[in-house]
This record gives C-alpha cells, sequence and structure tokens, in this order.
C-alpha cells in the first residue's frame, strides 16, 4: 500500500515540486493549500516571472504525464481546524511535509495588518498541525520548513551548528556544567521571529506527546526548475523576484536579464546561505525516510549547501552578461557585513550531493530570465518595507526603493 | 497630571489589586477586559470562593472609598485589535501591564479546544500590544506577566537567573566565547509554551523598534487581599480552588477548612516559587517606575520571594488545624523531585520586603477559607485534564481526580 503525505503549501515555491517529487518516488501526495500566496500576489500586484498554472491544470498534467494522481485540499491550516483535523483522520499520514506559512520577511514588516497576519497564520497553523495528531494518537512524522535566519546573522566566527549548542554553565559551586539548548535564537523580521517561535511549539509537542518532528532550517532557495517540473509547461515552478517574495539571487538575475543595474543593499557584505530547488525536494525526502524514533527530541537539520557574500553574488550574476553592480541603502535592520560557517553535516551523511550555483546558474539565466523576461514588471522590484520607524522618518527614501532595492528575502 | 496606565486583564486575580493598588498610588488607571474569566468559571462550573463584584460594583465601591475613578473598556486584546489600538492611542499610557492572557496549566491541557484557545489568545494579545505601541510610535513601557514555569524545573543544582544565562561557548578554533543569552526554556504546558514564546515577541520588539518591556516572571500568587481590597467587601479579590485555576495552596487551604484531606500529587517532592498578591502588587509598581532604557534589551525580573516543597506546604497548612495529608498519584509529566533556587535579586534590590507565607498563612486561613468555607463546592476541585496519551490510558484514574488531586497551576 502506497503511503500517504500531506504537503501543506504543496502550491508554493518549494511545496509544488516536492509534491511532485514524492508523487513520483512513489508516495500518494495529498496537497493542502489555501491559494493565500496567489491572493498576495494579486494584493501586491506581482507575479511570478514564470507563467505558473492554476492547480487544476497542475494536477491534470502530472497526471498526464506521470499516470499519478495529486489530491488537492483547499483547507487554511491556520483558521479551517475542523476540515484539517478530519483530514489527518482520514489519511493517518506517515509524514505532513509543512511549508504552509507566510514567508517573506518584507512582506512580514510591510505594517500593522501584515505582521499580525504573519503572526496569526504562521503560529495557528503550525499549532493546529500539531495539536491534531496529538489528539487523534497518529504516529505522523511532521517535517516542517524552517530558516536559516531564526539563528541570526550577527557572525562571530563561530560555526553554526544544526540546531543545538553545547554550552558550559559555571556553578556558584565552582562547578562547570555542560547543557546542549536550543541554538539562541535572534530573529530580524516578524516573519523570522514566528520560525523561532514553531521551535518552541516543536520542542513541546515532541516531550509532551512522542510526536516526531523533523525542522529543517533552510537557506535561501534558488532555481526554479526540478526533472519532474520541467517534464511539462503546465508544471513549470514559480519565479519570484518582487521587493516583498522575490530573493536576492532571483531579483539580480531578472535584473541582468532586462539590462537594469543589480542593485545591492549596503556593502553587500551580508553573507547567506543558499540551496538549490532541486537539492530542497532531494532532503525534504530524505528527511521523510529518517525519522527521529518516536520520543526522540526533534531533529533540526541545515537544509543549505553554499555561503556568498551577496556581493559576490551580484558579481557573479553580472558576469555571465556584463550588467553593472549598484549599492544602494539598506532598508533592513542588520549587520553590514557578516561571515556565516554552517554545518550540513547531516544531509551529507545522508547523501545528498550539492548541485552548486556555478552549475545551475547558467540554465537559471537563459531557461528562466531571459526566456520570460517580456513578463518582467519592474513596478514590483521595489520593497515597500520599512524595517523600523528610524527608517521611516527618512534613512531610506522612496526613491532609493523605487530604484529597485534588493530584499533578501529567506 | 495624572499618569495613565492601562491595565490588560484587570478584573483577574493579579490585575484587580494591582488596578487599585495602581489608582491609589496616584496613576490614572483603565482597565481592559474581555471578562473571557468569569465566562470560564461558569463554562467550568466553578466559582471564587470569595464573593467577587460585577465591574460595575467594583467601580463603584471604588470610586466611594477611594474618591478615584477608574475606567473600564470591554475589549478583547488578542480579538479586537481596533477598539485596542483606539485606546492605545487615546491614551498614550505610561505603561501597559499586561495580565491578560489564560493562565491555567490544567485548563490549557484539557482538550484541542482548549489547547487552541489559548495559544490563539495569548500569543496574539501580545502581539498586538507591541505592534500597536510600534505602529504608534509611543513610548509605552510594556510590563507583562510572565511565569517562573517557563524555566522548567529539571533542577540541577544551578540557581535560576534572572531571564538571562552566562554560556561559554567552544569554537572549534579552540577559543572559548562568552555570551549571555535568553534562559532555555522547557515548559511543561501549553499554557507555559506560549509564556516561552511571548519572550520572543519581546525580544524582537525591544530590538527591532525599541520598545521598553519588563518581563516578569512570577512564582505561584497565594494570599487573597491586598490593604486596597479590604477597604470594601465589593472590592474583594477572587479566591480560586477548583482544578483548573486554583493554585497549590489555596486547594490545601479549602481542603483544611472543609475537613478534606490535603491531597498532595506524587511525592509532593516538587519545589515551587511563590510570592503573597500584596508584594505582586508592589512589584508591579517597582517594575513601571524602574523601566529599562529606551533600546535596552528586555528587562526580566523573577517575582518571587519563597520556594517551597509542595509535601512541606501540605504540612504546614495541615498544622494550623489538624487536617490530613493523603499523596495521589500525578496526573502531569513532571519531575516527581527537584530542587530550586531561584535569583530574586532585583526586587530585593529595588527595596522589596516579602511576606513571608509563616507571616500570612494564618489570616488567609481565619479570613478566607473558613470564612467563606460555606461557598464550597467539592465538585470542582477536581481537574479533568489529561497531560498526556498515556496517562489518558489510564495512569491516572477518574476516581483518582474526583478525590480531588491537586493541580498546582502557576
Ligand atoms: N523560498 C525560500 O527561499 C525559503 C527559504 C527558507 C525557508 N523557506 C520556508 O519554506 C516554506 C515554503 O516556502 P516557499 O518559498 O515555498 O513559500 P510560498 O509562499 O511559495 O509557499 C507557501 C505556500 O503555503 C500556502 N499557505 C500559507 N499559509 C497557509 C495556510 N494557513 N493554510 C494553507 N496553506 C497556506 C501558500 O498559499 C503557499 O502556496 C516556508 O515555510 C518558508 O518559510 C523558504
Ligand atoms: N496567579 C498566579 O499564581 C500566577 C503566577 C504566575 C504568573 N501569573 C500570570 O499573571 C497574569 C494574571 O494571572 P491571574 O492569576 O490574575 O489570572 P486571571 O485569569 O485571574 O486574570 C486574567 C485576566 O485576563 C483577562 N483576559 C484573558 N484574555 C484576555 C484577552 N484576550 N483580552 C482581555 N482580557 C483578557 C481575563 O478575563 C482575566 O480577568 C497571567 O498572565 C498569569 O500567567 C499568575
Amino acid at each position: 500500500m502506497e503511503k500517504n503525505i500531506i504537503v501543506i503549501g504543496g502550491d508554493g515555491f518549494c511545496g509544488w515540486p516536492t509534491s511532485l517529487h514524492l508523487s513520483r518516488g512513489g508516495y500518494n501526495v495529498t496537497i493542502v493549500d489555501n491559494l493565500s500566496r496567489r491572493r498576495i500576489d494579486e494584493e501586491l500586484g506581482a507575479k511570478s516571472l514564470t507563467p505558473i498554472a492554476s492547480m487544476e491544470d497542475r494536477l491534470t498534467a502530472w497526471k498526464e504525464v506521470s499516470g499519478n494522481t495529486i489530491r488537492f485540499e483547499n483547507i487554511d491550516a491556520s483558521q479551517q481546524f475542523d476540515a484539517l483535523h478530519a483530514l489527518l483522520e482520514e489519511l493517518k499520514p506517515e509524514a505532513v511535509v509543512h511549508f504552509g506559512e507566510q514567508r517573506a520577511a518584507p512582506y512580514s514588516m510591510r505594517g500593522l495588518t501584515e505582521k499580525r497576519y504573519t503572526v496569526d497564520n504562521n503560529i495557528n497553523a503550525t499549532h493546529n498541525i500539531l495539536a491534531a495528531i496529538a489528539a487523534l494518537d497518529l504516529d505522523t512524522h511532521v517535517v516542517h520548513l524552517g530558516t536559516m535566519g531564526v539563528y541570526g546573522y550577527d557572525g562571530d566566527g563561530l560555526e553554526i551548528p544544526e540546531g543545538y549548542q553545547k554550552v558550559m554553565v559555571a556553578g556558584d559551586d565552582n562547578v562547570i556544567y555542560q547543557r546542549e539548548i536550543l541554538y539562541p535564537t535572534n530573529p530580524g523580521s516578524v516573519y523570522h521571529m514566528t520560525k523561532s517561535m514553531d521551535q518552541l511549539l516543536f520542542q513541546f509537542y515532541a516531550k509532551n506527546d512522542q510526536i516526531r518532528v523533523t525542522d529543517l532550517h533552510q537557506g535561501i532557495v534558488w532555481g526554479t526548475q526540478t526533472p519532474e517540473t520541467k517534464l511539462d509547461d503546465r508544471l513549470i515552478n514559480r519565479f519570484d523576484y518582487d521587493g516583498d517574495y522575490g530573493t536576492v539571487l532571483n531579483r539580480f538575475l531578472v535584473q541582468a536579464a532586462v539590462g537594469h543595474p543589480l542593485t545591492v543593499h549596503g556593502t553587500g557584505g551580508q553573507t547567506r546561505a543558499f540551496i538549490h530547488i532541486r537539492d530542497t525536494v532531494r532532503c525534504i525526502r530524505l528527511a521523510i525516510e529518517n525519522p527521529p524514533a518516536k520520543g526522540d527530541r526533534v531533529v533540526i537539520r541545515n537544509q543549505m549547501t553554499e555561503t556568498h557574500r551577496v556581493r559576490d553574488l551580484a558579481k557573479l550574476v553580472a558576469s555571465t552578461n556584463g550588467a553593472q553592480v549598484a549599492m544602494v541603502d539598506n532598508p533592513r535592520k542588520e549587520a553590514a557585513e557578516n561571515d556565516l560557517r554552517v554545518s550540513n553535516a547531516s544531509f551529507i551523511a545522508l547523501g545528498l550531493k550539492p548541485t552548486t550555483l556555478e552549475e545551475g546558474l547558467l540554465e537559471e539565466t537563459v531557461e528562466i530570465a531571459e526566456r520570460y523576461a517580456e513578463r518582467f514588471d519592474s513596478a514590483t522590484v521595489a520593497a515597500a518595507s520599512i524595517w523600523t520607524k528610524e527608517q521611516h522618518a527618512g534613512v531610506v527614501t522612496k526613491e532609493a526603493l523605487i530604484a529597485g532595492q534588493v530584499q533578501p528575502a529567506a
């Protein structure tokens, strides 16, 4: 019998190719998505550079090319608890892969409505999933997408471990006590804060109800297609480049494709962790197939394959077609320069062979950014989020924003 | 001009006497409360041992005895954001004292509805307050009631510091790095988990928006009256002894008053931190008057004055009238025995003179437990919460619960 998997947020950038990868891999996949992301696209007047099909057309195409059926349920995991509970009860899934959160840091900082929506949506979605699994007494493995961003980017020369940090505490009895603790987080946006809070939900339900949880602290995902999404034009994955959801590399790629200077925030000295979407889907399958034992603490794996400084990324992309690089003020409250050393030993040990930026960048430039360049809409490149009040008072000018500042969302 | 203070949850056990204390102290107090706690009393069929008056009668009585007006707004801080925002904008308060959360650990573990309500109510209430203050650009000091319970009770011989822990981390370069981190929490119920999550909300808004926040990690509050609530019968404070909201000492007091054996969970070796309600209201005023500077990290103060083992408490209460002590199974998932050493240096330095249990216990027995013993309802003493599935399967019997197990809620 095929194993049931529920992919929450399965219409999204990571969720869609993951659903196809798991379906192809022999799992019986059900997608849960409230299509909120498509509504936010409309609200922002932004659209994917690639022309993504409706969920109906996506699933029809997948049936045609693979012979497999993926079921779709339009459920809001944060607001429609009863429907979520009923689906879990019906399917008793082997795993729930949970992508269903508002995931743009700039969007989460736009204003009161977006801050409150991000907290309410993300916390209640995660908590509903855990509470339902506990109440139904299911042995479902929860695989959640967290972010490298929870660690903060204060960069102090220590390697970032996989979720847990070994520390020593001096007792007043002059004894040194050893402890292994959840890495103390330092989130830089409301979005990142919700991911830190999610960690406490997982910790509690793993301890109190023995729910098996894997939390994947993912780097910035780049690349668009996977072997499965390439099988038919209607399966194409989304490519975001707007000021809220576009991650730094995508924005450089479209800027280069349309002949706009590549806009780098501040000194571009921010170091970030990256992973190709092809590796994301593989990692998720590896995580599903290597669950923690019942009663174990949450397994945390860093899901990233390389780190780069933003200015080096800009240079790399610019070198493919001779684009200019422009330095602009940074709308974010973050360190101008940081180092970042991250352990990803856990996925490497499970056999992951990373796709490097050098290998994948040309495909991305030619097959995505240049091929769909005529769909580019310059109005959406600017970010409207103001991180703090001082910035509101004028440190970042509206003009600078309209000039197309890069929001390295992750 | 009088300084405005908003007390959220000002109809509750701690919030009501705090409101009176601040009003008497010269502050212009506005209470915000959605009266959810009174509704939960009805839902549980539980009521305060003391006959508490309606909010209207309370405020009329206060006007009569003190000459001061306290304003009341029936607003749900978690669901009625616009009303909360408008009130903050109107009053531009010096401080918001935030008691407005669902605070019973057993209630938060009753079932799905209560778990989900506790998370949704507590997280959104706290986040709404912070997000509104940030958006309105107010210099309001947020004084929040957290709990000692977030520290967990694993008891390893180290003194619990005031919120922040100094640790050392070994770098792979053989250098030992020193860090001061938020104490790694280990919450034991959904309620305690929300308080841990609140800490991350405070950390973020203090850092990103320079909101001044004091988080008070309070022990179990005992005692009923304060000098202000004693001024008129209509001002009397609530005394909870039901299985959900009744804290351990109150339950011993009523059991002793009605001649029931004092039921101790497990070995009674759990050590907990305590504070008298008179000291709670003083601490809150001290906290308001000693705010962090703008831009400072969150100030965390441990608001407790003594620690006791549960079985020692039982013996102490029993000795006042010769009641029996009965040991019963523990419905909670917690260590059977733990030590607890807690620093409360910060309030002692601000001049707090603690009311000890030895001093206050007799008053509590005579003026509250014995005086109102005829209002005692034995049906509400049992807790209906089952912490985990194994317990559901029979470790704790319904009979044991009805026999009146003590829930040391905090
Ligand atoms: N894209 C990245 O670079 C990146 C990096 C690190 C972590 N992540 C994490 O991976 C996950 C997926 O990211 P993505 O890039 O695919 O985002 P996305 O916005 O493309 O996809 C998220 C999907 O979840 C759905 N969703 C949101 N709230 C929901 C709810 N309450 N109920 C049901 N569905 C809901 C949306 O409609 C959307 O289809 C996110 O949790 C994100 O934080 C992404
Ligand atoms: N009582 C204790 O022993 C103790 C110990 C440690 C910490 N605390 C903390 O102190 C605070 C107050 O505790 P308490 O014993 O007074 O509790 P309580 O239940 O008596 O009072 C809480 C009040 O908040 C109100 N409230 C709840 N949610 C609200 C919302 N969304 N909007 C508006 N009002 C809301 C309730 O109606 C109630 O009047 C809590 O946050 C609790 O966690 C209490």
